[in-house]
This record gives structure tokens, sequence and C-alpha cells, in this order.
């Protein structure tokens, strides 16, 4: 292949962005979380950086401190993402749907619907769902991991069935005949296993593209055996580089194990930017977005590097002795990247808003230092791309497509334009319709 | 009240028409069932008319003969009103969705944030489903009728719940302050019943009209209790006006024993259409679109006429022997209508062309049929309006709007425009926000 391969996706979450303070900020329109207009503009400015997919999380019900903090997800991702299907022309459509709180034929026909829809730009986001506060939406416990996943396997597998219960030349539409389709190619699929089932057909041609393609997000044992069967795609998290790499093989062995080719899987893993023109407005623009949580994060803060730190003193970097006395927490991943900053010099509130504290790493600063970040991960074979989440979608994706999507352009990691009108052929996966009569 | 008040809702269905020859006419596009481009055009044409709102029925999995004929329902009524939400500005979006497979959870979801999107405007037909086959499609039998009305009465209450969990004001999202929304404002609902459960809260907050209008579907006992209790608009099915009549005012009377006014239950019967310059052309249409149905509508007119019919004399109307032989059949309702038809002398392919033997009345024939049909029946006190099933939507909507709403609007009997933005507003429905706290 001699088209650069660097695969990015943008998250699309609750309207405003990834930081808490995003929905605050003056030139944000604070209503963004029930306007459907605001995330359809968000994903266009992310089609027009040629980015691969939007990626839609969900986790129906689960919502931190509403008091100060909009939900994280959208209010409907499938409504969220016809929207976005009828107003953008080529970027890839993926949302989280629960395999545990879903019924396979609802999954099948709602996604494969959407795939129709988008011209064959649809992605379904395969996870079993966590969390006690998810399961009481639907008057339950959750179930034991082994249960969840027991049931993923069989609900993925019958979601493919019926994506592929409409054969492939079925539909002939033949006004001269009368033949509407052909009635054989039609069949039901009769699948019932331990924990679902489901006669069909489904009733919904062949997409552009067949039939959705599948992403995963999870790291258990048991999550990398799901994603290596079924999964094209694996949205994941890691700290550095060496994390980053394990995971990606282990999940390149699981597909291996399943009967693929270790290709035929892709892991991307989670960036959060601040872009400005240089580190110090990009850090101040970090410190209005997130200094609410300053005080708790420099708790944090203080156990990561093992020192105490005065928050009267926000302003000061780590003393000498501070820093001699400092190391790395080996419970957390992103202590080691913390100490380096701190060694910087920066002071502690700059040391935050370095985003040292966050869900994935940060790049706060001109977007060259993104696209570097990017460069050195994707080149050492820990990623096969990423997905990106600003931290204010209203500008925040404007400032990655145009200054750190050039970059990678230039120096030949990202294509020059869409490399076809699908997700499939902008991620390159195999062409499939069906169940992946292959697998082990 | 002095606005002329009847109600008229447009049936969306596969894209084609109401009439199983649609999608071969030369001038439809065969591929529409997967268009959501024609489904778009084809509520905009009805909001062009003003009509009330778009109604797209669902049995999820239900097709007869695909071999000759299109499957009748949309690929996914939730992901097609999502388009026309976006290409539509007024007309009301509702779909069916069922309480026997779906999630209440899910439910009160995907149509609170299609009420979001189309700025008030979601309506919510909730019906319990029939049909073993569309139970097979999630593995199951069909429940009983106890058990289908059982869940169906606690999951209505449920999603309601659901919708009013985030309460009307309690969105303040002031960026000065800090404070997103009143925190104890929106609370779990943690309800649970001996069918279905939640916890909530939904995180959606109320739409311009608060939360969507219910529709019901049916005419047992249990689903005209079902309706009495919550449905705005029942969805109904009658061949005369006396049948019409009587259907009516049980509704109205279920709502009076479940302590509403029995006025906030409208009943809308469905039309089916077939608008022409005038009868012959009407009828020549209806030949073209349905004449591959004829030789087992005549076997089935023998039986509702009581005498044998030549299929090889079609061009021949009955006999006057044969005219004085027959005998209305008491067990179709249709039968008396098929009748008369028959004495004005057509011949046997016109009477079917006539449309006896179809799923509601038909008219076929100019403008002004349809319209006096209408007319007769709102003042009659038969309904409250209609729900009508064009031949063909890519012209039979035009039809209908260009040449029936103007007689009626004439005829002070359909309103000039919309009472407002929302479909509460064009309904006449009232306010109401969560549960319906005056139920018996
Ligand atoms: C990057 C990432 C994204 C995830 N996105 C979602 C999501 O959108 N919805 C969800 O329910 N869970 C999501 N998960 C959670 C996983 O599906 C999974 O439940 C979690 O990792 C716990 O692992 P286990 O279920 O295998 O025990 C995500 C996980 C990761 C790592
Ligand atoms: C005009 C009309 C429209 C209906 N539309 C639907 C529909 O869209 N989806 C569905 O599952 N059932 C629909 N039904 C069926 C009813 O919900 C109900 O299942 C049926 O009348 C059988 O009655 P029962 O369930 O009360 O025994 C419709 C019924 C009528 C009369």
């Amino acid at each position: 292949m001699s088209q650069p391969n660097m695969v990015i996706g943008m998250h699309l979450g609750n309207g405003y962005g990834s930081q808490p303070g995003a929905w605050r900020m003056p030139w944000v329109d604070p209503r963004n979380y029930a306007s459907f207009d605001a995330k359809v503009r968000h994903a266009q400015a992310a089609e027009r950086g040629k980015l691969h997919f939007v990626f839609l999380p969900d986790g129906p019900g689960h919502v931190g401190d509403i008091e100060n903090e909009a939900p994280h997800f959208n209010l409907d991702v499938m409504l969220t993402l016809a929207a976005v299907a009828r107003g953008t022309g080529r970027i890839g459509l993926v949302a989280t749907g629960s395999t545990t709180f879903n019924e396979p034929y609802n999954l099948a026909r709602q996604f494969k619907a959407l795939d129709i829809m988008s011209h064959g730009r649809a992605g379904w986001n395969a996870v079993t769902s966590s969390g006690e506060d998810v399961a009481a939406n639907y008057g339950r416990r959750l179930p034991s991991s082994p249960e969840r996943y027991g049931r993923a396997h069989e609900a993925i597998q019958l979601v493919q069935a019926l994506w592929g219960s409409w054969g492939q030349d079925a539909w002939v539409h033949d006004q001269a005949s009368g033949q509407f389709a052909k009635g054989k190619r039609i069949a039901p699929v009769n699948l019932g296993g331990k924990f679902v089932a489901s006669r069909g057909p489904l009733y919904i041609p062949p997409s552009e593209q067949g039939q959705p393609v599948i992403f995963h997000a999870g790291g258990s044992p048991n999550a990398l055996e799901l994603a290596g069967r079924f999964a094209s795609v694996v949205i994941g998290v890691a700290f550095t580089i060496d994390d980053a790499r394990a995971q990606r093989a282990a999940f390149r062995d699981a597909a291996a194990r399943a009967g693929r080719h270790p290709d035929e899987i892709k892991f991307v893993a989670g960036l959060m930017t601040t872009i400005a023109g240089d580190r110090r407005s990009a850090l101040d623009r970090r410190i209005a977005l997130t200094e609410r949580t300053f005080p708790d994060r420099l708790a944090y803060l203080q156990q990561m590097l093992g020192v105490r730190l005065d928050p009267a003193r926000l302003d000061q970097p780590l003393s000498p002795d501070q820093l001699a006395a400092a190391r790395p927490s080996p419970r957390d991943p992103r202590s080691a990247h913390a100490l380096n900053i701190a060694r910087e010099g920066w002071s502690l509130r700059d040391i935050l808003a370095h985003g040292v504290i966050d869900y994935h790493p940060v790049i706060v600063g001109p977007a060259v230092e993104a696209a570097d970040h990017m460069q050195e991960w994707f080149e050492s074979g820990a990623v096969d791309g990423f997905w990106v989440s600003p931290d204010i979608y209203d500008d925040g994706i404007d400032a990655f497509v145009d200054g750190v999507i050039p970059i990678l352009q230039e120096r030949g990691l990202f294509h020059e334009d869409y490399a076809g009108s699908t997700l499939r052929d902008h991620l390159g996966v195999p062409a499939q319709y069906g169940v992946d009569h292959r697998l082990r």
C-alpha cells in the first residue's frame, strides 16, 4: 500500500468538547447539548480535514456532576448520526451500541439503516457496557463479565447474520417483469444461542459497503478475544508508547488466533488536544477550561509524584527539594510524564494545565507538537492511528484540521483525500457480508 | 374554538405508496425503499399541504410477498423520521414503537431525542405489536394479550415518567455562574412494575412541546382501555360512518372513564386515495396499479356479494340476474359499498378498481369526491379526521395536497396554516410533562 495510512477519528460527544468547562466558554453556545445543528457542524469540520470517522461513545444514563458539567454523551447516538449522515458526504459514522441492553434485531436494523442512509459509512462500536447505573435504567443489575461477553459473542454474530440475510444480489426491483426481489435470496437466519435468538430475515438490502464496520472498545481479556474475532478497529486508551505497542500486539495476536490477518484489526489510541499558536496560549486556554478541577487534581498529583504540594502556591514550580524527592507512582501510568513536565519548571497550575491527569495523553501547544506525538507513536508501531478529543468542538476541531492535518499530510503520514466513498474504503477494511466464515 | 379542526395525517410507508404496484410505475424510482431522500421529499409534500403529521407504522419484520411486492414498512422508522425532521419544519412526526419488543428506557430516549431534534414535533404510536413473525425476530413467542397490555400500561407510564425526569426548568446552562443544571430537578424515577422497570433519570431536557404526543392504533377491548388512558390520537380503521361513530364514541368513553375530557382523544380513520381529473382516469390509474391482484380479489368479491363471477368476463358488469341475486355479506363491512358500486353498472374490473376490497375506504376519482367523503364523515361526528394513504407517494401526495386540501379549506373544514410550531399545537393536545396525574 503506497497511500499513507494513519487512521484518525474524531470524538463527538455532548456538543461542547472533551473538557468539562467547554460549555462555559463565551464563544460556545451553552445549548449545544440539545442542538443537532451543532453536531452536524462539528462533523462537517472533521470531514473538511478528511478524518476517517466520527466516534460517538454511549453509556445510556452515565452522567457525572450535572450541577456543574454537561452529560458526556449525545441525547441519542443513532439520531445524532442520522442528522450527521444527512449533513455530510464522506466521513465515517461510528456509534456505541450495547450488546447487553439492546435486542440484536433492533441493533442490526438501526445500524444497517444508518449504513443505507449514509451510503456505506456506518460503524458499530459493539461493547457490553459497564456500570450499575446503566443497568439500572433497564431495571436490572449488571450481568457478570462472562455473561456479558457470552451474550456479546452471540449478539454480534446474530447481527451480522441478519445483515447478510438479505442476499447481496437479491434486490432486483425490475419494473418490467414485476420481480421486486429474489425471494429465495432473502432468508430467515433462525439462529438461537444461550443468550439471544432471532429468526429474521432483516429486510434491508446491502449498502455501498455491504454492511457496517465493527468497532470495539475495551481492554479486559474478554474484550481482547471479542475484538480479535469481530472488530476491525479498536478504540483504545494508552498513555505510553510501550503500553500502546503491547496492546496493539495483543489485539493483533487475538485476531490471528481467530483466523484473521493481524492487519485486519487496527488499534487507535485516544489523544486530547488543546491547539494554539504557542504553548503559553494553549496553557492559558486550558486553564480557563479546567481550573475548576485543579484543587482535586492537585491532591491527586501529590499521589502521582509522592510529594506534598501546597494549593496556596499554584503559581510556583516544584522546589528543587520536591523535585529531588518526587517518584512517579507505579500505580498510575501517567506519573512519569507528569514528573517530566514538573522537571521542565512549570508552575503547579501549568503542570495541571498540561493535562497530566486526563483520560488520554494530552497535547497542549502548537499543532506541530500534536503532529510530532502522532508521528512518533505511529512510526514506532504503537498504533494504527488515533481518535482525537478536542477540548472545545466549536473551534478545537478547526484548530486540529487546519493545524495538525496539513503537517501530517506534508510528512506523508495522512491521506490527502478519502480513498473512496465508504468507511470500509477509508479504513481499508476487507469486504464482508453476513458473518465471517473464517472465524475459528 | 373557531379554527376549523379536521385533523389530517399522511401515511408514510415504504417509499412507494399504499398500492402494491406503486413501485412498478414508470415515473417511480424503484429504489425508493432504500432512499431517505425520497421519504424526505414525500414528507415535504405533505407539509406543503399543512397536514398535521406523517405516520410511519412499523411491525419489525412483517413482510408479505417480497418476490413481487415491496415490504410495507420503512427500513427503520426512527432514522427515517430523523431525516424527515432535518428536512421539514412544521409537520408532526409520528412512528410506531412497540412496547413489547423495546426497552422503555430506549423508547423514551429515542422519541424524546426526536422531539428535541424536530423542535417539538414527535409523536409515539405506542402499540403492543402482533404477529408471531415479529416476535420470532426477538427469539420469542408473542406474549398473551393480557401480558402485552399489562406491559404496555407500565411501559407508557415509565416512558412518560422518564420524559418528566429532567425537570422542566432544570436546565440553567448559565455560563457566568457555572451552573449547568439544577441537579435536584433532574431526579431518578425509580419505577418498577410487574413487567418493566427503570431508574432514570433520562438526561434530555424538555422540547418545545415538552414531550412527545402519544398515539395508539388498535381496536380490541384492551386497546380501548390503553388508548383511553394514554392516547391523544387513535389511528383507526372504519369502513362505515356508523362503525366509525361507534368506535369514536367508545374511545371517548374510555378517556372519560380514565378521568380525562373526551375531547382529549381524537379518532382519525384511514382513507386511501387515487386522485385524478375524473373518475375514469382515476380508475385506469388504479387498474395499472393493482390489476395483478384482480384474480384473487374477484374470488373474494364473489363471497362479499354471494354470486358467482366469471374471471373471463372482467370487462362486463354484473348481469341483472346477478344484481338481483347479490346479497352483501354480513361478515365483511365493505360488502354493502361493493354492491352499491356494482349497481352503478361498472365492469368487474372497474368494481375492483374502485378499491372495494382494501384496508380502508378508498376514493378513486376527482379531488372533490375525497373532500365530500371527508366532510360527510367529519360532520356526522364519525371522526376527528383522517390519516390518508395515497396510492403512490411520488405524485399521489401532491394530488391530495393540490386537489383535496384547497376544497376542505374553502369549506372551512381544514386550517389555512399550522396553529403553532409543535405537534401539540397542531392537534390542540393539552400540555403534559411527565405522567398524567389525573388518571384514574
Ligand atoms: C476507549 C474506550 C472507550 C469506551 N467506550 C465505551 C462506550 O462508548 N460505551 C460503553 O458502554 N463502554 C465503553 N467502554 C468500556 C468498555 O466497553 C468496557 O466495558 C470497559 O472497558 C470494562 O471492561 P469489561 O467490560 O471488559 O470488564 C470503553 C472503553 C474504552 C477503553
Ligand atoms: C389502523 C391500525 C394501525 C396499526 N398500526 C400498527 C403498527 O404500526 N404496528 C403494529 O405492530 N401494530 C399496529 N396495529 C395493530 C394493533 O396494534 C394491534 O396489535 C392489533 O389491532 C391487534 O389487537 P390486539 O393487540 O389488541 O389484540 C395497528 C392497528 C390498526 C387498527
